[in-house]
């Protein structure tokens, strides 16, 4: 095969570390020792998030280039920044390389996902780099930061507050679903599935901001994540299906059929901001997003009983709940 | 199969979280939000590592229980912690489960993840937990913290400085020969494989006494690592290989062979402490080790001349490096 082999574990991590810029400085050791240290800004509270992207499961390397999976694997990871308020700072990577996979593809993969970290001004400390039985593995862990008394969790909903969502729905799982039945989607719904962008910007304008009660990213799909939330709150909601906001794209391939509210609801991998805020907020949160260049939409209404969840349809009639949500292992 | 279909993603993290006590006052929040959030101590950095554990390359299942992997899965981190002379804080778990793996194994392997954790006084803040293909994948990020004064780096070797390692050597990589021969290793040995000790205790002591120069954990292999430290520094060292410390059952199961010293040099997953020191600290350090209760031995000396590396056999004679280690991609 390949040259990974000739390279050897070292010879790989070097690779990486020839793409990365100078460190900055609350990176206080990077590559290259037995861990990394990092210094924090004092008063913020560290961020850590963690995801596993593997192949055949999360991905399937006939579907995706390695170059935007190295990207999606640090999208997914700063999503998940994005839904506490948080500043993305550090990364790290762990890679399982199959037998198979050439060094060009490592390469790929390592400008994709040095590119996405520069463009959040992420820093990559470290990581593991072995090799695994035939299937890519790729596991990511994230740092940010945050003070204290920005965090968003996603307990904080209270009955009265507006649901709102970021961006528009659907249009990853869209794409999916078409690879899935040997359809070429278009390439803006393509992006959403392969090259999703987290709502960096917008999540941490919002937490400054002060408005918002609750906020999760939307990655296992609207109904599962706001199931989250609810739970978590202590709360249930009135979700209008018709307020979900579709791209033209996605209502132009999926008028006249039920695939759309389906993915919108429960297709996953929107990477999209779910949030709650009181009515009051309203003007103040839609300014920051019109500022940032994200639509937000109203979807719905946070109710007082635990666990009630209303979907209503675009006649008002209420409709029972069918997929709630990607879940890996009820779909076994 | 199994129960973790039923279960659910959210159930299988609901289980790791039922065996978790109260977290410690510094996890701002723990498993179940987008991010787990921590409080560091002031004035002290935080020390990063990660390390994949993928079947059929760092294990094998029909070789190891899952109660020793989740023990292992703790240990292999902490022991990169342990090198930097750093206090374990904090473990993330990210878990790839395949079809045929049972609840059973599942909360095996919970169990002696969190039994190590808990030995250390780490507390498990979060994880990601879905479906693989085939193969058991495993995932750990650990943190701690030190004083930044304190910390040991692999680049403060200098000439003339002792060259020490903790513990024996070879006793790990004895028994994964002897599972790959199809025979049955001893106990002390096996336990060396699959459920090593991370010398936590004695990295931490010797940051605090101030006499090391620089450290290093033993994964890759004795010669592996030195190499490592060696280049680091930017010195070469001399090494006594009869000086090299191995258990009673180890000597006898080599005596006679040239696996013995193979093992020792190579064999990797000894999860020892290999550091250098001015001579006048070799009391100070011995004492200390005796306090902990860990063996320390002199193997050797740095030498000036950079990557020069003398290998003595017990009449003086010099050896020419044969492996140099394990290296993932070089055994392709």
């Amino acid at each position: 095969m390949t040259g990974l082999g000739k390279l050897g574990e070292f010879g790989l991590i070097e690779r990486l570390r020839q793409r990365l810029g100078p460190a900055p400085a609350e990176v206080a050791l990077g590559i290259g020792d037995d861990c990394a240290a990092l210094q924090l800004p004092a008063g913020e509270q560290l961020l850590v998030t963690c995801d596993l992207l593997l192949e055949g499961v999360h991905f399937r390397r006939d579907w995706t280039d390695l170059r935007r999976l190295g990207r999606k694997s640090v999208a997914v990871n700063l999503s998940d920044i994005a839904a506490m308020g948080g500043t993305p700072r550090q990364l790290v990577l762990g890679l399982g390389l199959p037998g198979d996979l050439s060094l060009e593809e490592f390469d790929l993969f390592l400008d994709g996902f040095c590119a996405a970290a520069a463009e959040h001004q992420v820093a990559v400390i470290g990581g593991d780099t072995c090799r695994a039985q035939q299937f890519l593995t790729v596991s990511v862990t994230a740092f940010g930061s945050i003070a204290p008394n920005r965090l968003l969790r996603r307990s904080g909903a209270r009955p009265g507050d507006l649901l709102l969502v970021s961006g528009t729905l659907g249009d990853s799982a869209l794409a999916l679903a078409q690879l899935q039945r040997g359809e070429q989607p278009e390439d803006s719904l393509l992006a959403r599935h392969l090259d999703p962008t987290p709502q960096v910007a917008l999540g941490r304008a919002l937490a400054e901001c002060g408005g918002v009660s609750a906020m999760i990213d939307l990655s296992d799909g609207l109904l599962a994540d706001l199931g989250h939330l609810l739970e978590q709150s202590g709360v249930g909601a009135r979700l209008e299906t018709a307020a979900i906001p579709r791209s033209k794209p996605f209502a132009r391939l999926t008028a006249g059929s039920e695939e759309g509210l389906d993915l919108a609801l429960a297709g996953g991998e929107d990477y999209e901001l779910l949030l709650t805020a009181a009515p009051e907020a309203r003007d103040r949160l839609q300014a920051i997003a019109t500022q940032i260049g994200v639509p937000l939409a109203v979807i719905g209404e946070i109710l007082p009983e635990a666990g009630e969840l209303q979907l209503l349809a675009a006649d008002g009639r209420r409709l029972a709940p069918g997929h709630r949500g990607y879940n890996h292992f009820a779909r076994d």
